[in-house]
């Protein structure tokens, strides 16, 4: 059934034994996805930026005080990253919606000066869809985040916003995800006022980082038989370890934890162990300094400690992806981090006789209630 | 160094390997701190329960629009718990705090018309101290919720509330987390006029649940050699997921994901099979109804599945725990659903050899910054 045609994946000439979907090698699909992330952040900044700053300039206009993210899966991971933005960048309090106060309990909210973002790959979830309706008729100002700008949730809500990543066939989402990380900084930036120059580099980075799958693949090999994997991070790091645990999952199974760094100590730090493997995403800035007790904590107790992040924090690890943030604002590297993580999701699952395409179980629109 | 006295909790006659801390049989603390529950909730609702309804009158009169919430581990569920019901009950948007955006960015907000509470065992954490001082003067009302008084958090926030659970002394946290929960229940109906008298049924029915011990130790013989388990709910249910998949965690170390139902069907399911035991608390009310259909879905896929609940719903699963909650509310039934759920975790870990009073690498008071 599969096999058809193992030489289409050059970084992957082995042949493991499930059959990939629709033809093609396992992992076809999520890894072609992976490899257009820099086209489609190309694409955000240059054709999709101006309705971006647009957006942004008609929701400043109404001065929101308070706003809430809604999202599930993979883009809930990208509306974190944007709290942490609105949080730090804007001052603005954050929530992320519990969305089953209003779509089980029916609870109704005055939403009066409160923005609500919803960011979803599709578009389709009902829940998504009627707690973005709730919030409108609640008095909220509202802005659907979307790879479907002809979806229920962008016409649910007052504003859209299309990130412009073309289809996502494979069902772990990966160019979504970055598209969706870089949409809503420029967002962000725009409410206050910014033209998101310092996000033009990154296209060229993200290159650079996917260009060296061989390091990665070289990383992947210790978790072939893990039981077990810990990731932590924190600060603008925290939403790529717990993406970076949810991609891992979804492909390979491997039960992987996301904490931030002072969660860890709070409890699970118990189950980390010589047989838990950790990897610890390190922004270059101050969430990586908040994360570095956590870190000497982790090498105290013997642990294998996988680090991506900057050069000095990889040399002090039991191994590690040097990224090159150079002089990237901390804002902006969770468009880089979670890349590498991609792809070792990729790795991991291909080495363990898989394939990254077709986790069990799972359908591309949920269609949770 | 250990069972110097194996008769005091005739509930393990069994002697596992690992020692005690500070004398007496593995998991002695644990053990007795669980029954003491009980008594506890019966003392916030005698003598803790004027105070906390004053408490309230007094933050009602300051209107707040939006409520912030902030704590760590344990707390943090029960803080999740008091964040359903502010938004179901009260109609209050909501968010958890993501604490380092203030302490480690020094992001500073615009905090009016905001109550910021601060939910903490020990009340000694320099974060929540830090982030709570912040929330005050970024013109928050703040409210502490702790078990001490005395603790720097009680005097960093305007208002204060004792959750009077005595001394704990066991590193996993039982007897303060069901205070917490009750404390935090009768503050919200406070906040809406109401005198907790739902509540009052409480320790008696704790009381029963508890001496259901040898129900849990047959339950328990299923997890015994487990590798991960899964726990899921919805609505009030799902802080209760959480809190025992932490518990799990820090007691017997087996790696625990807890996922809202909704987020399950987002890409985790992938990872539950016949391998992968799940345990669903199931609310009687709305929450249960939402999670039906997961429920469903996870007996298609045959997978091991215990139930904590109402009877109907216990005897479709693999297994579970008849909960009696009768005519209590849903927004009550966290004080009951989480009891069984930490006879699991002590009975779990007494089963695989080790001691629940005594995790890895935990200290009761966690020092993060």
């Amino acid at each position: 059934m599969s096999d058809t045609n193992p030489a289409a994946d050059p970084a992957n000439p082995a042949t493991p034994a499930n059959p990939a979907p629709r033809g093609g090698p396992p992992g076809r699909l999520m890894a072609a996805e992976t490899a257009e992330q820099p086209a489609v952040l190309r694409r955000i900044l240059t054709e999709g930026a101006p309705q971006i700053r647009e957006t942004a300039e008609r929701i400043a206009a109404r001065a929101p005080r308070f706003v809430l993210l809604t999202a599930r899966g993979t883009s809930d991971n990208a509306a974190l990253y944007a709290k942490y933005l609105l949080e730090i960048l804007l001052g603005r309090p954050c929530g992320m919606t519990s969305m089953s106060t209003t779509t089980a309990y029916g609870a109704r909210q005055d939403l009066t000066d409160c923005l609500v973002i919803a960011v979803s790959q599709s578009g389709g979830s009902p829940d998504l869809v009627a707690s973005t309706r709730a919030a409108r008729e609640a008095g909220a100002v509202t802005l659907a985040v979307t790879n479907n700008a002809g979806s229920p949730l962008a016409a649910a809500a007052e504003f859209h916003i299309d990130v412009l990543a073309g289809p996502e066939r494979a069902l772990p989402a990966t160019k979504t995800y970055t598209a969706e990380l870089l949409a809503l900084y420029l967002l962000v930036d725009g409410l206050r006022g910014g033209d998101g120059t310092a996000a033009k580099v990154l296209p060229d980075l993200a290159e650079t980082v996917l260009a060296r799958r061989d390091e990665v693949r070289r990383l992947a090999a210790r978790y072939r038989f893990a039981e077990r994997m810990v990731l932590t991070s924190r600060g603008y790091g925290y939403p790529t370890a717990r993406e970076a645990a949810l991609k891992l999952m979804e492909t390979s199974y491997i039960p992987a934890l996301a904490y931030s760094g002072a969660d860890l100590l709070h409890g699970p730090l118990a189950m980390v162990d010589n047989v838990s493997p950790v990897i610890a995403v390190v922004p270059e800035g101050k969430g990586g300094e908040a994360l570095r007790p956590v870190l000497d904590r982790l090498r105290d107790r013997g642990a294998d400690l996988v680090v991506v992040g900057p050069g000095a924090e990889v040399a002090r690890a039991s191994a590690g992806f040097v990224l090159p943030t150079g002089e990237l604002p901390e804002e902006l590297q969770p468009v880089l981090e979670i890349l590498p993580l991609q792809l070792l999701a990729y790795e991991v699952t291909i080495a363990r006789g898989q394939d990254p395409d077709a986790p069990r179980a799972l359908a591309k629109v949920t269609e949770t209630r």
